[in-house]
Order: C-alpha cells, then structure tokens, then sequence
C-alpha cells in the first residue's frame, strides 16, 4: 500500500510514452491496463468495485446502508500523446481521499452523514469517440446509454465493442445516488502558474460553442482541371480554418479561443481534389454576448468563403455548453478548507469543460485546481510538481471529510446550471 | 466474344458506383477483379497472360521467336468515386487492337517486324500507394521494386501483401524486351472538347514538382490555451494551403496549376491542437522556367507563415517531372493515321502524368487522347461517348499495325526525354 506519489509513479507507466506522458484513449488496451490497476488498488484498499453500463468504475464505501453517498473522481483516459496528469492525477487524489476518509470513519474520528465512492469517469477526453465527457453525461442522463455504445471510432469500432474487449469492460451497476460531487484536475492553463498560487477554486466555466462544419466541393484532377473550373473543398476548408483563427482580432485579448483541430478530407488522394472536408470549430469565450457575437461574425465569414472558393459550406450540427457558476457554498467551504491548510488560493474559470461541468447540474458540486507548469496541457510536457499535487490530496481530503459530514447540505446548497 | 462496347459495359461492372464510375484503388478486391476479368478476356481470345513483380499484367502474342515487342496498354486502377474511363479505357482499347491486329497477322494481311503485347500497368493513380505510376516505373527501372513493394497504405498493408491477396498477384515473368510502346487515354481536360476534335495527339507534357511538406507545430487544448501560446500546426497548414492557391495570382491565367489535396492531422483529436500536419503540394506548368519562379514564390510565402503562425514548414522531398516532347516521327504517324480515318486531330500537351510518360524516356512512344466531356476527371461524372471512343479504338488498332509493321522504326525513331 504505497503513499499517493508512488502510486502516481506505478499508475503514469500504463501507456507510457517516451517523452513521460501517456497515451490512453479511452477502451484502448492503455486504457483498460489503467482501469485493470485502479480496480486491484481499490480491492487492496478494501473498497467495492462496480461498473456500470458505459464502463464507469465506482469504488464504493458504505457506511450507512441506504444512504446517498459523497462522489469524487475524474478520469483515466487521455488524449493521443498526453501529459500524465490530466485526469489521472484526479481520479487517484479521490481514491486516496476517500481510503483516508473511510479510515477516518473507521477510526471513529468522522461522523459521516452519507456514504462515499471515487469514480473514473469513462471517455472524458472525447478523442476517440465523440462526445467528450460521454460517462458523465450518459450517468447524469443528458446522453443515451444506446447511442454512447453505438458511437464508433474512425476504424468503425463502437463504445460496446471497445469496452467488451478492456479489463473490467461494461457492467450492470445502476450508479449511486449522489448527494455532492468532488473533483480536482490540473489547471489546463496559466493563471495559478503565473501568480504563484497552491489552489484554484473553480468559480465559473467559460461558455462554448463547437459547430461541425461540412465543406463540398467536387473531385477533379489536381494536375490537368483547369484553376478556373475547380470547387476545391480542401482549400476551402483551408480558408474556413483561416478565418476561424482570425475571428480572435476582432476581439480584445483573451475573450475568445477558436481553433479547428480534427479534420478529414475525402477523397485524401494526392492527384484528386477534395470532394469533401468535414471540421469541428470549437470557440470559446467567458462571455455568451462574445461568443454570440464571433459565431455571427463567422457565419458572414462563411458566405464570403463560399462564393470566393466556390464550395458548399455546411454548418451541420452545433454543440452549446453554457456557461455557469458554481455554487456559491461549495466556494466558501473549500476555500476555508484551504486557508485551514495554509494553501494559497484564489477563485478561477474554467475553459475547458469537465466531468464536474456535467455533474454540476444534477448535484452541489465544488472543483478544485492544482497548477500546471506554462499551462500546458494536452501535450507529453504537461507538469505539476510532487508538491503541488500532494498539496491538492490534502485539500481534497479534507473537502471530501466535510462533505461526508454533510457540512454542504447544511449549508443549503443545490446543484447549479 | 463480344465487341469493344460489349466489353466496356460489362468491365466497367467491378467496383462499379452509384454513380456510373468505378473505385478500384490499387490491388483491393475490386481492382483483382477487373484483372481477373482482363485475364480471362486475353485468354478467351487466345492471347498468353503473364505477372510480373510488381503486379504488372501482360498479354503478349508472339509471331518471330525472340524478336522485340511493341507494347501498348494503360491502367486498370482508379482513383476513389471515379470515373469508368480514365486508364480503363486504354487497356481494353490496346487488348483489342491487338486481337486485330494478331487476326490480321494470321489472315496473312499484316507483315510484322515485331511481337506484339497490352499491358495493364500496377498502380498507376498512387491514391493508395505512392508514387502514382508504380508500375511501368519498376518496369523502366527508375523505382526498385522492393522499395515498390514494401510501400505502405495508411493503414499499413504493403504493396506485396495487398498484391498476395488479389486477383492473378505478383508473378515472376521478367517483362518483355520493348521496341515501342503506344496508350490512348481520355483527355483529363477540356481542349479537345472545346474544340470538337476526335483525336488528341500528345506533343508534349507539363513540367511539375510535388513537394512534401510538413508542418510542426505543438499540442496544447483547443479550448484552455491561451491564443498567443499557440503553435496550431493545422493553422499553419491552412496558411500554406491558402498560399499555394494564391501563387497563381502572379502568373497569366493556366500558366500554372497549384493543388493541395492530400493531408494528414496528428492527432487530429477535437480538443488538441495539431503537432503535425503532413500535406503534398502540386504544382504544374508548361513552362519550366515558371513553374520554378512559383516554387521560388513558395517558399518566400512559407518562410512567412512559419514566422507568423509559430510553427516549423519543412520541405520534406520534392519529386519533379520534367516536361519534354513527344518524338516527332510518333507524332507524323499518327496524324497522318488518323487523318487516313476521317479523324479531326490536333497537337495537345498533356498535364496529367501517365505510363507513356516514363515509357518514352526509354522507348519511341505514342500518346493519343480521346476527348472528355466538359474535361470532368477523377470524378464519377467523368464521360466520353461511345462514338469517340470507338473512333479511338479504330485509330489506336491501325497506329499498333503500323508499329508492328515496324513503320516507327523505319522512320528512324527514338526514345525521347
């Protein structure tokens, strides 16, 4: 039973890449090796294991039978050549928060008022099977279970038969009843870097909007069709990607994020002009009013694109997260928490969207950051120190203690959209 | 045993589309099966079928033991949603040139100085398999065929396990020695068209390079990196597509062709930027002295875009083509043959690559186009009608007499570069 950073150490070689981060798409044998460890560690720990239909795995600890329980967690998975921490580190912080805990319970030093569980939410990162964050949605009923299962990957393999062929695979586990949801993630940007502070308290998540885009144009020779007889969807992709990043100049710095990032081109040949180029645009802003207004600028923009390049430019679907505060009690609780423990903190958004984005909704919920050096995310050099994520354990714990206690149902809070 | 039109209508039947074109990639099933199809037809007329290494398939009529062979032929292969006519057409049209002519040898009618052969070049579109032209590439001896062979599709298969798993697949008849090779071919563009002429006859073909490029860039989330950090490979790759494009700005109108349609995204994920984009630049001209002021042009603009979009463009290979004339001797002997026809015909270039361009670096060669309507091609709407395809089969059956009759050769012809 080693302590939490040994335990980051053994967990960060599942899918280990070459330049220290990992690559572990959800239900891929990365995948499933990570799920296979978090599960023996759970057992070894004393604590139940189930899964559910979409393959999230609950650790669980009851202490009152029949009662609500207390839900930590995050996720397992990860983007392609990812940094080790996104995710995992969460998912580890809870499990030991809640060993601690029960301990606690056990020893007769915690009078708890709910049960408590750690979770690894299934395919948060989206990168193998849209959407992201598809375990929490389907657990908080905003996604079918059948739909999730049937989704596939660009090789044509569904959730169903990923999951069936990973250690723990499916489950029939129903899911507890949730009376308060916690969960700490690396920060994914700079502001705790930049300042020099321990915790982020997650005050608000930025608003977005991901539209997927289709472009038609019309196969041709790339060689011999003559430049003026040409309806090239590839440059006129080329074109909407442009103009995608350049919607940032209308605004001032750091109000708006675009970017386009997953792209097919059909026919993909290198002598035959694209017939078809299908995109995700995914624009960001803390402000609705700002999004509005760069998702109208860009529509204009589209017009413009389509008669200069003469291709089709289709908006095909949109995908609206909204943006919202969490709640106001579940603040004041961790940042007590962390004064309590000398950690610095400050209130911070959030851009990127999480597991506690989805549960926020249903359940009181309260987020926490650690920093991440340079921000950087996604990438095999995303890094926090030891210090900084035993820091976060320890916030964790406490906050999960106090919540075990009921202290946040006392205070009145709801779940917040 | 069925006339040529029979013949199309029932080949054009193998990975047949919706449609009315054909997807017959290189060495899939449906490429095995229309050189199954092939086979049968040259064995049903009695002519002897022989593979080469690199899948090369040959019908070869033998009248002088050992003499040389005059060659004519094209590709079975297509591009992903063709059209039906596009290499198609050429082979079946030379197989039965060379049924009438071998009918015409044993009537007593014909006198050949020469032995006689069709040809379907492997892999002449290299959407599949680069480069494009693979077979009679091997067969010139400018590509070696284990580099040939081991060459990959993006999802891993190589030329030799693709060719193991179709139709009549690799064998080891070494080729036959070649005195001068003829192909027909559909115009792939719109002169002949334009003008109502039956018959092309290829005096020249367009210079080009095709640049690899590569861009590097670095992944970070789509959403939570703040936009000045960024170093979107993708949006770099956008820049440089739009700037290839836009290099025919500063050229008289089809002076040069420019195209980017093949591109690959890594990890192209939703929510990480690209590190990587690899991408292949087309560009061609008439003129070589042009189309080297536009690489010039290129890489002036991609020295810009990696300056203002933060990430690395690296010319990973060029391959060129050089332009050069068809011999002059190749180009009086089919003019005057279709003249003997009653077939309008002018001198045109070709911009488009084919067999006959790596043929006529070591043989005399002949190239004859039939017109295209609306110059449609690599495109399912592709079509040339049946009278002016039959109008190419007449004068391609007397240009392979005169050739066996040694006419070329007579004339003093030979390879030219």
């Amino acid at each position: 039973m080693g302590g939490f950073l040994d335990d980051f150490v053994t967990m960060s070689t599942f899918g280990a890449t070459a330049r220290g981060g990992v690559d572990r798409q959800a239900a891929t044998s990365a995948d499933g090796k990570t799920r296979e460890w978090f599960a023996g560690w759970l057992k070894d720990s004393e604590i139940r294991v189930e899964i559910d239909r979409i393959g999230n795995v609950f650790g669980l600890v009851e202490f009152l039978p029949g009662a609500p329980y207390i839900l930590v967690g995050s996720h397992l998975d990860s983007q392609p050549l990812a940094g080790r921490f996104d995710g995992a580190y969460g998912v580890l912080a809870g499990a030991h928060a809640v060993r601690r805990v029960r301990d606690g319970v056990r020893a007769g030093d915690i009078v708890p008022a709910f049960n408590l569980a750690v979770v690894d939410w299934f395919n948060e990162e989206g990168s193998r099977f849209k959407p992201s964050m598809m375990g929490s949605s389907v657990f908080t009923g905003t996604l079918a279970p059948e739909v999730a299962l049937a989704t596939t990957d660009p090789a044509g393999i569904s959730v169903a038969e990923a999951l069936d062929d990973i250690a723990l695979g499916r489950g029939d586990y129903a899911g507890p009843e949730v009376a308060a949801y916690a969960e700490i993630h690396v920060e994914q940007g700079r502001e705790l870097d930049n300042t020099g502070v321990a915790i982020g308290l997650v005050a608000t998540t930025w608003t977005a909007q991901k539209l997927e885009v289709v472009v038609t144009g019309e196969q041709a020779h790339t060689g011999a069709a003559p430049m003026a007889d040409r309806r090239d969807a590839l440059f006129g992709a080329a074109r909407v990607i442009v103009a995608t990043r350049e919607l940032i100049d209308g605004f001032a710095e750091e109000e708006l994020h675009t970017a386009v990032s997953e792209l097919y081109v059909y026919p993909n040949s290198p002598v035959t002009l694209a017939r078809e180029v299908r995109m995700l645009i995914d624009l960001r802003s803390p402000s609705q009013e700002i999004l509005e207004a760069a998702v109208a600028r860009l529509r204009e923009q589209l017009a413009v694109i389509e008669d200069e390049a003469r291709v089709q430019v289709t908006i095909s679907g949109i995908v609206k997260w909204s943006s919202g505060p969490f709640l106001e009690e579940g603040l004041q609780l961790t940042a007590r928490a962390a004064a309590d423990l000398g950690l610095s903190h400050r209130r911070v958004a959030t851009v990127a969207g999480h597991d506690a984005t989805n549960m926020k909704v249903v359940v009181p919920t309260v987020m926490l950051f650690v920093p991440s050096v340079e921000g950087i995310s996604h990438n095999e050099r995303e890094f926090t120190t030891d210090e900084q994520m035993v820091g976060g354990v320890e916030l964790l714990t406490v906050v999960v203690q106090q919540l075990v206690e009921g202290r946040l149902e006392a205070a009145g809070a709801r779940a917040s959209e």
